[in-house]
């Protein structure tokens, strides 16, 4: 089997079958196929695209190229969450102990964040003193003991995925469906949950820019994890707007413990009701929609799931005071208010743009090398439709740099559009 | 200018402008994009294209990678002539002494030869004592002396096509219409010439396979060369079959002394009178084509083209005896006929895979690193359409290895059809 062959096959429109995908991807994993050969492959694939069978085994080819995670030693069925990626969505700090506080495991590798979207591993680091680069074991233990545990992808869970996708990344091959398909189920499958539950992103803050490429992205996810008998579902949601109020890593974790204190978002927590459910459902936890919900909202009504967290912050080493007291997380030297001169309505929120003013702010990464300033970022005062009083925030920004400030203030005006007639809000979940 | 940003517009189906393109080849020739990125691209090129103007800058671009060749100390207008390769096309050793005779100087730089096809400075090196190797002022003496000189490339010449060209060969993106017309043309303007007669090979053993890829081709290489103020014409000519009878590089040698000495293939001879007499008409030598024509066939008729051939290997350090005594040429130790057991016709030549046997008999390279055995190969009896009269040769085959001679011998029968019915000679110049 040349490697040859394989993209002249693909180039001309054919399939590749089973065998020669494990082939593929097991030998460009050990170094055997050159980066040449695999991004002529990766262009390839982008303009004659896979069928479901070839992206089902890409994504096992890649699955399997590391550490299979067993996740069997934890009682119950796990349910492991996935976005997309988008800008200020603090989902999983809000869902996970949510979820857990209603009994269901929560046993939940992520990433962390690139480009304009944050990541979840780099938002919890914010905490002084957490600690969640674990091994397999002390991740089990963690869930065992606490119902709830997020750890740092382990450096050998789907090796092949990694040097893929940082190819992949270089060379324009990053949209392509069942590529992107394959690269999050791969994770996912590789991670060892019983069920997945999506949130695929849609809009101009999303890696999905319309609604047809995402359900297609969708479908096809779903369809490879009930292939593999993991109970697989899928949402749809909007990106063109951010999800909640905070870009920024610690900014976020003061979001996330307003939701759990029954403040903040209102988009946050209705995505977080729609995604838990599901993940309630599939835990064999909450018969129908309607329980779940009820289950959940009690949890966070009932003080249980802002005490989970706070458990899940102290298991893992980290300063749980910052519940009670958001002062105890890093901040930012400089702060300056956008204040309303009158009474206006916020008629459009540039998720990308004001994803990418956190970024250079220090909020995220521009490479995988670059470090993170966890204290800075934007703090909306509110999303699309929303009328901002005079006098009020339209937005904040937290800086530690005057130049960047000064850059940042000007720079925000252009992606946040107001409006002196009431503004429709969009549609937050589409499927 | 980011290479990213660049594969992305192609990716999309943008026009890289002149400054990218030669961006792009200046960076790759010094080793600044990778080849991950430049494979992608080339694939990119495959799906989306170039226009004719994307094209004509990639070719001046990688033209102006290296040497650029200066022939104005040669008096007179220099024509090059180029065939885009096939099997038993032995061209060039006929045309260049029937045009030198003729008066037009002839300064050619060729290639070695590469899979199933020959390539010139191999079939000459068959010659005791050639050596082709030239600086550019020993290929500039050698035509003000003797009228004809013919070279190995130099190193230097081209060398962002020669990366590429070895990037395309591993990643599946040879066949792309406007890379082959950058690719020969880059060549063709660099090694310094006044105007450019192109045979472009049609049919089963040439890398195009129908006459409308063979046109765009040809079209395509001809605006490029008539944009850069070099007179350009071409020619399709069919490789369906092989286009003289012998196939391997002392072979050849024989079948071009037996074409100049009046003998020979008549295929062979048509396809150098077509082209010889544009270079002629180019070189401003003849007015027309029937003049053109009279002057080939007197320079044949008269032993002088045979006699330039002569001076010309004489010049070189060859072995000039050889054209009067062709056993002074290699000799393969075993000589296998296949005698026709009644009088038959030649159904059909398959060109491509009887280039590929005596490519593994060592007449070819499979690799560039290969060394080449100069006397092995295959003599045709005749072509298509061609009576072999009962015990005459239908091939012979000629070879330094017993084993090999055996697989060629049956091998060689599955390739050459026969038929009892007289059948259709095909035709030999499309256009």
């Amino acid at each position: 089997m040349r490697m040859y062959d394989l993209i002249l096959k693909k180039r001309n429109g054919g399939a590749l079958t089973e065998d020669e995908i494990y082939s593929i991807i097991s030998e460009y994993t050990k170094g055997a196929i050159p980066d040449y050969q695999m991004s002529a492959l990766a262009m390839a694939i982008y303009f004659r695209g896979m069928t479901p069978e070839e992206t089902a085994s890409l994504t096992l080819a890649m699955a399997h190229s590391g550490d299979m995670v067993d996740l069997s030693p934890i009682k119950g069925i796990k349910v492991d969450k996935h976005s997309t990626g988008g800008v200020a969505d603090t989902t999983t700090l809000v869902l996970a102990p949510m979820v857990a506080a209603c009994g269901a495991p929560v046993a939940k590798m992520s990433g962390r964040g690139l480009g304009h979207t944050g990541g979840t591993i780099d938002k919890l680091e914010s905490i002084p003193g957490m600690r969640l680069e674990l091994s397999v074991e002390e991740f089990i233990d963690n869930v065992n003991k606490c119902g709830i545990s997020i750890m740092a992808q382990t450096k050998n869970l789907t090796p092949a995925d990694r040097k893929l996708y940082g190819l992949r990344d270089v060379t324009a091959t990053v949209d392509s469906i069942p590529l992107i398909a394959s690269s999050i189920m791969s994770k996912k499958i590789a991670a060892g949950a019983d069920g997945i539950v999506l949130d695929v992103k849609v809009g101009r803050g999303a890696f999905m820019k319309d609604i047809e490429n995402a359900e297609e992205l969708a479908d096809l996810m779903i369809s490879i994890g009930n292939s593999v008998g993991k109970k697989t579902v899928a949402h749809i949601t909007n990106m063109d707007q951010p999800l909640g109020l905070a870009i920024g890593n610690a900014l976020e974790i003061v979001e996330a413990i307003g939701v759990l204190k029954g403040g903040g978002s209102k988009d946050l927590l209705e995505v977080c009701l729609v995604l838990g459910a599901d993940m309630l459902k599939i835990a064999g936890v909450a018969k129908d929609d309607g329980k779940a919900k009820a289950m959940l909202k009690d949890a966070l009504d009932s003080g249980r799931a802002l005490q989970k967290f706070k458990e899940f912050i102290k298991s893992r080493g980290g300063d749980e005071r910052v519940v009670d007291d958001v002062s105890l997380l890093p901040k930012a030297k400089y702060i300056e208010r956008w204040i309303a001169d009158k009474d206006v309505f916020i008629k459009d929120l540039m998720a990308m743009e004001l994803g990418l003013i956190a970024m250079k702010l220090g909020a995220g990464r521009e490479k995988k090398e670059d470090s993170i300033d966890y204290s800075v970022g934007i703090m909306l005062g509110g999303k699309v439709g929303d009328l901002i009083k005079k006098g009020a925030p339209i937005a904040t920004i937290y800086a530690n740099d005057k130049n960047r400030m000064g850059w940042a203030a000007r720079e925000i005006k252009k992606y946040i559009l107001l409006s002196d007639e009431p503004v429709e809000r969009p549609i937050l979940i589409h499927k």
